[in-house]
């Protein structure tokens, strides 16, 4: 299914002059601050999120999954929804494809029918957490960890595979998430399981183009529940560091301990030009990849006054970051969902553009603690969603995407054409 | 110190143009959405947050205090230091004692003080936590539940003599937080605590006037790290059951595991009845005592979003619940990081009055939950600040009270007039 | 499979001198300390655990699943499976059922073969958190809570149809887990879902038989991940208190947010006669189903002081109530992790059993701190393993069912009799 | 007070016969599983314990504190309390001093005390979280990180100073923990408080010793709230690595959001050889300062499991780390309670050396994780205490020091000396 271009027309037109006096009110406040509307529309409009391949099916727990019908049966059609995303907010112009769930047996199809809709590919991710049907050897007791050589062997060639799907596609990038770990104190040596993984690591790294980035992602727990061989950032980093230049640590917002500062471990990577990428997700008790910002908006927003700050430190554009949506759709439509998060992470991203940055550099020169906080709240208490339509509607998107998929019926044709019963691939 | 109304208009001058471009603003984009502005500034002004007599001073860690000068030296100075937040803010227009460190000695004096200053006394609260010099019996080793009958007597008689206290006041609430409970495994017996607690409460409850209520606070830990005698709200909330009518639990926001969900815990106690107060602040990891609103402003709209549903479900003013802060001031001055919270609490509550209601209700009806989230977002993300600073211009405040406060060099002139060493007596 | 009283005996035979020698050390020791270790067995000999009819096959996760081969693949060999155990420790004497995934299609046969084993039936357990093929109405947005009352109509016969199911086999309780809840805030009004499950399990409970008891579980999160209705005890006690007094609470180890006082909740559910049942596992993050005792033994021993403290002063046999291990076994043989459980719970019972009680009254009152400690641990470091083991002995199982389990070669067998792929139901 | 041999050995007389009895049983035991007693009683007396200088006193909390009276009013009362400790436990070898809470005025007599109880001196702490009296310049706002270079300075020189005041008593470590952070986003840059703590790091480092190291200790929040500089050990490990090789990581149980698993943790630092000590104590919340070994006892086995092992890997004597507790003690008697944590650490120890090693390489290598299990579940479940006293016997220490303590009526004496008032310097 596409968008056409003349019925999202149709759609903003009927909002489109509450919507100029919504922005024109917004325009007013931002100059009065001294802040200039285009400038911050410039910058939105150069952030693109990657909408994960296995993301577009209902997700589900241990405890069961509720399919809402309609969902992708095949990678074309998979990239055609992340296409309907895109049309409608113009900001998810990227897929990242998750190996084995999601192999292009035709990469110039698949390619050819990505930049029609105007995406590229963004990471590839291996798996390496469950078993596939007559595999010879199984991921149980773990993969690039594991006690058995031929184990690793089997886990480090599936890696490499998948660096070559990638590169069919024109992705540069490997992304790395290990479940290896153990259930039991004295299940695993700690000491040998790491220096298994970096071992196998190291065979893979040498497999990876001169251009592409390799990232490693860490993770306190779930789905093993006593240790897992990259526990935190510090283990991701130390890998990293032994790896090589083209080796970063990913950051996934639910994969911490409560209560974990994780604005200071986005700032601490980037102080160490060691942060390569960020999967988006928002989280009360674990890994709940719910939806973006629909928890701790405000964490979110402190987030991204760290990437700001540090992108901007370094002197690189936005786009040399790996940003991806990784969440878990169980209740809602999940296209409905990423544009919901998209929408969060695009409204956390402009108001950490419009922090008074030079003001909070004084006021924390002067530890004048309220004049700080005072700032920060400044920035995120404004009100940016008419900001986020104006660079939607410039873009030759939808005002509201949201309403307008809702409008469009989007949900009730891919059931049609998919049937009630169409399972996507995935978790 | 008081401050001049004409000095507050002065200062208000400055910003007043600014400040009605703003306000036209929201205005409009209130009135588009079917809102009254007029009717959410009414909210607003019955609203009144009590300021407990020991925040007026810097507090402290057990690794230290660093004290910022000119604190109040005794309660006439305390209460002083209120007024002085209220004539800025006017929405603090309560101030609550803790016995013993601000024994009233001459009731009238200090209550014709505060009428002049237009507070009133809202709950007062006992200490049985510490240890006052010449103290006969100890409370090392708990208070209501002391397996000694001496020391829960001493202590059921002080929590008496604080309502006496109260009486002459005209407050109508005695708040009661133990830090009643055991260091280490088999200290002390669950059972036998509790029974004593709740003979002791009898007692004190036997005392309370009839147009009085007494509130129980309950916390998971802190002074005592293995057990708290009253851990949890479901054992506060046993303790009134058996008490009677005029018992009700109080939330401390800071009194919660890591990641409890205190949104439905006010949502079970209204529909109970058996909310009867708030104590506001902030937190991320423990009972951090944080500026309201500094770290998880989302949560606390979330919570305020419960507050005027039930109460509106029971047909009850906002002011039919004590509403108190209760922050510890380390690295700010303590009167700017009150008017700071006072302010996060005043947005929280008027973004839960924006809530559309009727279209959530409709909305979870159909388990929309996408739009129940919309819904719950609209309302945060609207930037109603300009909203509170007309509420407090037609009051008679400060539009900006931090600003404001700066302005007239309060904090020097309190240095000045009581001595940079001056410290108030509390935590 | 069954396991012949000869080849038992064949392989205890093997450790006896061993086991002889130890038992009559801990034996001295016992006596030097005042202590009768027949005595203690006797207690033992009375503590039955229930085993669950979804735990004999291999657990997973939302990543995956990795069965282990044998398992059992309709309810009779569910029940010969818990025959197993139960030949081995003598301690696992009682089934408990979960419905649908195990209807008892021909209930005498099943009985009976369960008597033959020794077994009776313990709780029943319903399942409405997940949809069944064909099944009319969905659980997708909650069952008993439902904001559709056809779908609640639905959860409430299916509970009554448990009951009957119960009835047919001999047992005397229904046990609700209820997943219901929300993943975003808004989604669900707190107070409505409470109101709805109220009256869903008044109409349940209209259907109890009069010997019956209803066990109400908790659960702070999972499968929700921003609310459940029942997130803690205290909202379980109120609904109890609400349906009568055939309603009790029941405690699972996992269901808690961190750092909990899991044996202080306990005692207070005691203290109020409100107690039903326990559903044991160990956890180091959330609800983790390790296997009990794996992570905090220390613990399990205080939650057995509680309950055995509680019992004793109620002069409440150990079978009254619902004993049953609730784990998920992901990396380890299902039947072994069993086998361990049970042991770590007899561990933790037996050491509850020889605190001194009265000394430790003492120290208590005395608020001597440090000796209640040395008391406390005086128990839990006693080596009581060869207790257990003669307990076993003396009721004719095994010396070490872990041990003997591998010798007769079980799981070969198993896998043998019922093929590689042979995959039970449930989780 | 000195405790005299003859009286230790009376009271030692007393219990002769039933410990015998007891460590014969347990010599069976361990023989049986082909373990040396007197081997293990070796490496215990190799393990000894520094006492820190500030936990002799009693401890509190923000909400008070409740002394025992007779606490150590300067150093060498400090000296002479651990004194004590050492002659009944034979494990207190050591002292630890906190400056400036302890400086030592006359080395030569300090250092001359401290030999004739046989005590030597570990680390020297510096403190820059709380201001001095007359301290010119404040640490309100931090110290190493402090954006006012001046007060940088100044606690550079104080660390410079302890490391004189260590050497002036043989010392040959310096201990930093830094209070350093921040309470509400915004209040300080990340990147540039981490730089200016490493480069004051590297002008201390510079003031080091050829043959002394320097320890960074790591903590996630308290006394800061919102975030810690030195937040994790993955931080700590970053500023030893840019300092140089005699810089080195020191662990402190307490210092860990909720779930950490510090084992992992200990295992990691090992391995790359940055482990330098290690600051034991117990705790259910956060950094509760708890008796070691009184909530938590497997996890501390497990850590010395890891301890161990990697000691053992390296060829490193036990010595070679800084082992020290650091706990509060609020309601015991602090000498009573170091004896308990002492015993804790000893026994933890004990297990993990009787770990059989060689079978849990195996069980691992063939992922048989319930065997693993087992294996470490058989050290923990064996009752060493009779191991740790024929220990003590042996050293010419206590056989129950606890007991003995009391026997002797220590603090009665210390208060008789002292008096009721006597309050320790420290927190």
């Amino acid at each position: 299914m596409r968008i056409k271009t003349q019925d999202l027309q149709t759609i903003n037109e009927l909002h489109l002059n509450a919507h100029r006096r919504a922005f024109a009110r917004l325009s007013e406040q931002l100059q009065e601050a001294g802040i200039d509307p285009q400038s911050l529309i410039h910058s939105l409009h150069q952030l693109q999120i990657a909408i994960p391949s296995w993301a577009l099916g209902t997700g589900g727990t241990r405890f069961g999954r509720f399919p809402i019908g309609g969902e992708p049966r095949n990678l074309a059609e998979k990239v055609e929804d992340v296409g309907l995303l895109h049309a409608l907010n113009r900001a998810s112009g990227a897929i990242s494809l998750h190996i084995p769930w999601d192999i292009p047996e035709d990469a110039a199809h698949i390619q050819a029918l990505a930049s029609e809709l105007g995406l590229r590919f963004d990471a590839v991710n291996s798996n390496t957490f469950q078993d596939q049907p007559n595999q010879p050897y199984s991921y149980k007791f773990g993969s690039l960890c594991h006690t058995d050589a031929a184990v690793r062997r089997r886990a480090i060639e599936h890696n490499i595979e998948v660096i070559h799907y990638g590169e069919a596609l024109g992705s540069k990038c490997l992304s790395i998430w290990l479940a290896d770990g153990s259930n039991f104190p004295g299940q695993r040596n700690f000491q040998q399981a790491f220096q298994h993984t970096l071992s196998s690591l190291q065979e893979i790294y040498a497999a990876l183009p001169a251009d592409w980035t390799m990232l490693i992602e860490y993770k306190p727990y779930e789905p093993n529940f006593y240790a897992t061989v990259i526990q935190d950032w510090g283990t991701a980093y130390l890998l990293c560091q032994k790896l090589g230049k083209q080796a970063f640590v990913l950051v996934d917002l639910g994969h911490h301990l409560p209560n974990t500062n994780i604005e200071q471990i986005v700032a601490t990577l980037m102080m160490e030009d060691m942060l390569g990428g960020f999967h988006f997700n928002d989280s009360k008790y674990g890994d709940d990849d719910l939806t973006v910002g629909s928890i701790k908006p405000y964490q979110l927003f402190l987030i991204f006054h760290e990437l700001v700050g540090g992108l901007a430190a370094r002197q690189r554009p936005v786009n040399t970051l790996a940003w991806m949506i990784d969440a878990s759709h169980n209740v809602k439509d999940p296209l409905e969902d990423l544009l919901q998060s998209v929408e969060a992470i695009q409204l956390a991203f402009a108001q950490a553009l419009i922090v008074n940055r030079q003001a909070l550099l004084e006021a924390q020169q002067q530890n004048d603690v309220a004049w700080c906080q005072e700032l920060m709240q400044q920035a995120f208490r404004t009100d940016l969603r008419s900001l986020l339509a104006e660079a939607r509607l410039q873009a030759g998107g939808a005002l509201y995407p949201l309403q307008a998929y809702r409008q469009l019926q989007i949900r009730h044709h891919l059931i049609q054409q998919r049937g009630r019963k169409a399972v996507a691939t995935g978790l």
